[in-house]
């Protein structure tokens, strides 16, 4: 055990640029189609609820990107986080592989999502925002944006599922911390809200609702704009900075990966880490494995298809061309929360679709074991998101004793549990359960998509 | 802004001595008395309870004790921890003090906790102990030592207060995930506990009856012993790396404090980050100013008496030389749990007394109000307990600017609140008060220590 466990970076090493993986693409992604002409979307669509210069990072070819000072100043709070050598678990595991973790946990809001956060309301304060309205589920985003409009002295309005408001009172107050306001969704401050509350106020709201209200707020009132935690092109783009660490680390520890392993939601925490392997093999000739590691019981990847879809469940997006299950399939309710995403994002979807990258879905009974194997090893325990990295890492390690092969496994460790344990309380308690979808369950989304354009 | 949010050590820097400040100390500490006898305890009377290594540790009058290489091991996993430069509180507070704080919430538990509890359990497996038992109240310390007993492959059995068993089941669910036994406090697996259900079964608990309860299993029990995580010599010995570290990282700022702050609920906190610096005082004539803050609701330092006195409410212990409100003392509720404690370590009385050390007695809304501040500025949410160090920062703060001066400060940031996210919950609803205690309340505890010898 000479080697370190932690290899660490100076915050003059923090890098100077997000990297834009739309210069590198073999195949450029599909427009994002407007739903009521079907055709191509602009800048003006979109200006109603995003800053000009994240519309600008949406389609810019551009590889690199400059992280500009204010953002990187932020940065420095927690940033570079650190890259772990996983020594004991790797004796737990009895491999000759070399395990890496990157830890996003150390972040304010304890997981990656403030990487974007930052950024977002750095563009929003720019253009004269006051004030950025957003939904929350579990609560890891909601988060991380009170924290960034604190930071540059905005208010923030987070809509809460109602039901998640309920149970995550914890997430509510870190919030309130930060001096943001949460409103359980559907709320009376809205019309979406009020409609809904009308026909069943005893309603437990839902993803959708909360999207609406925010984006309904957002466009009715000045000086207020709406944003999104994952999924778009700009938010996968800012959480490029984790894989940009990463390189300049593997350089620090005389390594480099054989796989890249991150969970995948809507692709924020996977294209962070994975993004910037991936130039090395389009531009460098490396071929780093990117592993994407969906839930079982949300398999876009492996069992969705390759169409036009909304980006929301409520149908309120442009349509976008990616894997999905249907904005209308309804995944089951498994503790990774920030998992339950129809779809996946545009550049996720095209580098499947183009073989550049990989997909697995993984039970959640198999990612909470190795997470509680993860977390006697090595300390830290992790989100129910990112035990899905964790369960792969093991099947990866498996896989190598059986080919007698000693790979270097890198994965996103994107957060950390200690809001979630509630969801291990369940584990140990016997009261998870693994989901299998039927061919019914499959189709029970895709189905409403008919009369959106195919590709 | 130039100078570093962050000052960062390297594994190899991590300290490899603890300091002992029993050997510097001008006047030596008073023995600890046998209740019965009335008479010095000696070793053998804490055989049955802790391994002898620490019982040396415990009266050694070696300046620097040796961390085996096993503990710093395993330290490698979250130390060094970082010392942070507070830019952005220097900013909110218009001060042109310079502000810095060690942040220990990055250890796996959450806490400083960690840094005694995997000492201990070493100590413990090199001397054939199979199991640690120990009580919890608010949960940090079962936290700690549940980890560190799994890291040595050793069993944990935490005996938690009934009422935080119910109110905090995310503790439980942490300490279940690194493997330990986690019993409801009274339970029916002591003699001490059945005693008390058959009295009354619906009992909430206290700390006294959980201390009862894993001291009983530990004294009965072959390869069984006990551990405390505060108080007690060896426990602050063991704390000190804290500011060791400080002390180097200080030296790579270029600065120096002029004052370190901390909190005080048993002294383990408070030793460990200044201890190494009254060192500077003692032996290299350094002013170091060293401040100890106690919440207002217990407030032996300012406002208990010097004398002997149990070390725990139930009256197992030796007989110790302390500042205390006596062991019958029942602290109002607030909300930082970990300061509810009737009296002070035996060093850290024996420096107050000496006036070596300062302390100052600090209201629960004036710390909630600063650890918010705290939180807007550094991101970081501090655990209820931090937050009476913040205060004090702040009132050194406003003291400067009256006196027109720039003290350089640091504090220990002794853990994260994400997992007291309550408090500020009800912080933020008007649920919280302050405690002024009476003179009636201040005697309450101490007119059952007749029977002890005074001092």
């Amino acid at each position: 055990m000479s080697a370190p466990y932690k290899i660490l970076l100076t915050e003059n090493e923090i890098p100077r640029n997000w990297y834009n993986i739309q210069a590198d693409m073999p195949n450029p992604t599909l427009p994002p189609l407007h739903p009521g002409t079907k055709q191509p979307v602009g800048p003006q669509d979109l200006a109603p609820l995003f800053p000009m210069e994240l519309i600008k990072q949406e389609v810019s070819k551009e590889r690199f990107i400059e992280i500009p000072d204010e953002v990187r100043e932020i940065y420095k709070l927690w940033r570079p986080t650190p890259m772990f050598r996983a020594h004991r678990l790797e004796k737990l595991l009895d491999t000759t592989a070399k395990i890496y973790y990157k830890y996003e946990g150390v972040s304010p809001s304890g997981s990656h999502k403030t990487n974007t956060a930052v950024a977002q309301a750095y563009y929003n304060k720019m253009e004269g925002v006051k004030k950025i309205t957003t939904e929350t589920g579990a609560g890891q985003w909601g988060t991380a944006l009170s924290f960034a409009c604190n930071m540059f002295g905005m208010e923030c309005d987070v809509y809460m599922v109602r039901i998640s408001y309920d149970q995550k009172p914890y997430r509510k107050a870190i919030m309130n911390s930060y001096g943001a306001n949460v409103y359980a969704s559907p709320s009376d401050r809205t019309q979406a809200g009020r409609n809904i509350l009308a026909s069943d106020p005893t309603t437990s709201g839902s993803l959708g609702i909360a999207i609406s209200e925010a984006i309904e707020m957002a466009v009715q009132n000045d000086h207020t704009k709406y944003a999104l935690g994952s999924v778009l092109n700009h938010v996968l783009l800012h959480q490029t900075i984790i894989g940009e660490e990463c390189l300049l680390q593997m350089e620090k520890a005389g390594d480099f990966p054989d796989v890249v392993i991150a969970p995948l939601g809507g692709g924020s925490n996977f294209a962070g880490i994975s993004f910037p392997f991936l130039r090395q093999n389009l531009l460098h000739g490396k071929k780093v494995r990117a592993v994407a590691v969906e839930p079982a019981s949300c398999p876009k990847l492996t069992q969705g298809e390759f169409r036009y879809d909304f980006g929301d469940s409520a149908g309120y997006t442009p349509l976008l061309p990616m894997y999905t299950l249907g904005h209308n399939f309804f995944p089951a309710a498994i503790h990774a929360g920030g998992l339950r995403y129809h779809g996946a994002s545009v550049l996720c979807s095209q580098l499947l679709r183009d073989n550049l990258i990989e997909a697995v879905a993984i039970q959640q009974l198999e990612c909470f074991e190795a997470g509680v194997a993860f977390a006697k090893a090595e300390g830290i325990i992790p989100a129910p998101e990112a035990t899905h990295g964790i369960a792969q890492v093991f099947r990866e390690v498996q896989k190598a004793k059986e080919e007698g092969t000693s790979p270097t496994i890198l994965f996103n460790l994107c957060g950390h549990g200690f809001l979630d344990m509630q969801a291990y309380q369940d584990y140990f308690d016997g009261k998870l359960h693994d989901h299998v979808l039927t061919q019914e369950d499959l189709k029970s989304g895709i189905k409403d998509l008919a009369d959106y354009p195919k590709i």
